[in-house]
């Protein structure tokens, strides 16, 4: 088999195992979408407003809830109910970063229950494999995938490396549920050294990549951005992270606009890529 | 001026410029315990009475607020009812781990707003600087202290080597703010190659060890424990931070008799430490 890279999206959903990656690849080919838009609001109206505008033109929303100051539990039915409305997948972007028994706690319990309504979230690789384990006891039974962070955008991480390579590895032990990362590049053969060929090509690790702008080099606090094209044509990665540059600026039909932009960006950049290595 | 392994707790207070660690020194000093318990409960009810059983052996409390399931902001107002009855701080051990925009918001704002109650909160390091300024702009007005998370307990951790020593590089440019590390060991001189030496003795970070149990060496998910005396005493650390092994075990009454068993071996472990150096 082909590198992921290769492959249309449709092709790589037929051959995914776990429930939740093979849907995000689905949705991503029905919508002609590899958008994913990070809404970091604290008012529950602003954030459901948001989504509801960009829902048409995204596969997934990314969440922070723990940001949300008035949140309740019924803004998460709502929330279900626009990713029904929209067609579109949950990733709470939660960054897990304790050891096992509790993060499995922490996802499964407290007032956000994440398990139990986001289809994919995030954890560092930080902790060991423990981590893995912790949360793939929750999230398993639940069909949901679990991103692990082999890279960050942000301005001095220490994700690189030999911490990357050991991140690719631990995800490669327990590919029934880690099912990508955040990276800012493809992790095709990163930290394989002396495993076999073959198994490697059968792997397909989904690359989600924040830090995407078209507009802005940066932020204050040192996060920086790339262009949909760079890192989808160039870099080979699959879903484009767009937070504040969507929704930052001005009213529904600007905060639309954009999301077409970037959703009309991202797809373009896919097709090339897909073309160039078919030629 | 000597390593701060070599000095009281209370010389230590006088010395430090961070309200967090000044009042934790202090407290150290004061209540002669060096123990944190970290209370991991999923109930209100539990999670206070386990802290007002615990509250006289220790100096501060762990929590993880995100674990709770009937939590109400009532709670935080309990907790610190209970910190000012008993003279304890309070050091949610949220791991912040996102970039500087997203952990300001999270540190600050959505249900728990921790930086309104919690006087210690935690990071890693991998996003870089970004997240210390992020935390920073929200805890130092406040007069908060961050501790980094240079090692972790958990078995396989990524936490180690170059990652440590950038780690601790990263608190050396914010020392306003970082107050110290979860680290198995003193940080003395790591990462500190080619740095004056008279700068390098006066730096004071508190040491917060994870992974302590007098009974048990490990559990099924990687965690793995060392006994009061090999943390204090062999390794430097400051902090001993004790959960399962306090309140895991039967009625109040071994709950109590635990702590105070973990408070006098933290703290015989330190004034033995005081003696050796002193001879």
């Amino acid at each position: 088999m082909p590198s992921a890279r290769l492959l249309t999206y449709a092709q790589r959903a037929e051959n995914h195992h776990n429930p939740a990656a093979k849907a995000l690849l689905e949705t991503i080919g029905r919508k002609k979408s590899n958008l994913c838009v990070s809404v970091d609001v604290t008012k529950q109206a602003d954030f459901l407003r948001i989504i509801d505008v960009v829902g048409p033109y995204i596969c997934l929303v990314k969440t922070h809830v723990d940001v949300i100051e008035d949140f309740e539990f019924s803004m998460i039915d709502r929330l279900k109910e626009l990713s029904a409305k929209h067609d579109f997948l949950i990733f709470e972007d939660r960054k897990f970063a304790d050891i096992g028994n509790t993060v499995a706690l922490q996802y499964s319990s407290g007032v956000y229950k994440i398990s139990s309504w986001s289809h994919i979230t995030n954890a560092h690789p930080i902790p060991g494999p423990g981590i893995i384990t912790g949360l793939s006891s929750i999230g398993t039974p639940l069909g949901r995938g679990l991103i692990l962070l082999a890279e960050m955008s942000s301005k001095g991480t220490l994700a690189s490396g030999a911490y990357t390579s050991q991140a690719v590895q631990m995800a490669r032990a327990h590919r029934d549920f880690v099912i990508g990362f955040i990276a800012m590049r493809r992790m095709d053969g990163v930290g394989a050294e002396g495993l076999d060929s073959t198994d490697l090509a059968n792997e397909d690790f989904l690359i989600l990549t924040p830090g995407v702008g078209l507009d802005a080099k940066g932020d204050s606090m040192g996060q920086q951005y790339r262009t949909p094209r760079e890192v989808v044509l160039e870099s080979g990665c699959d879903v484009i992270i767009v937070g504040r540059g969507i929704y930052g600026k001005g009213n529904d039909a600007d905060i639309q606009a954009q999301a077409e932009r970037y959703r009309k960006e991202g797809w373009a950049a896919y097709e090339e890529r897909i073309s160039v290595q078919a030629s």
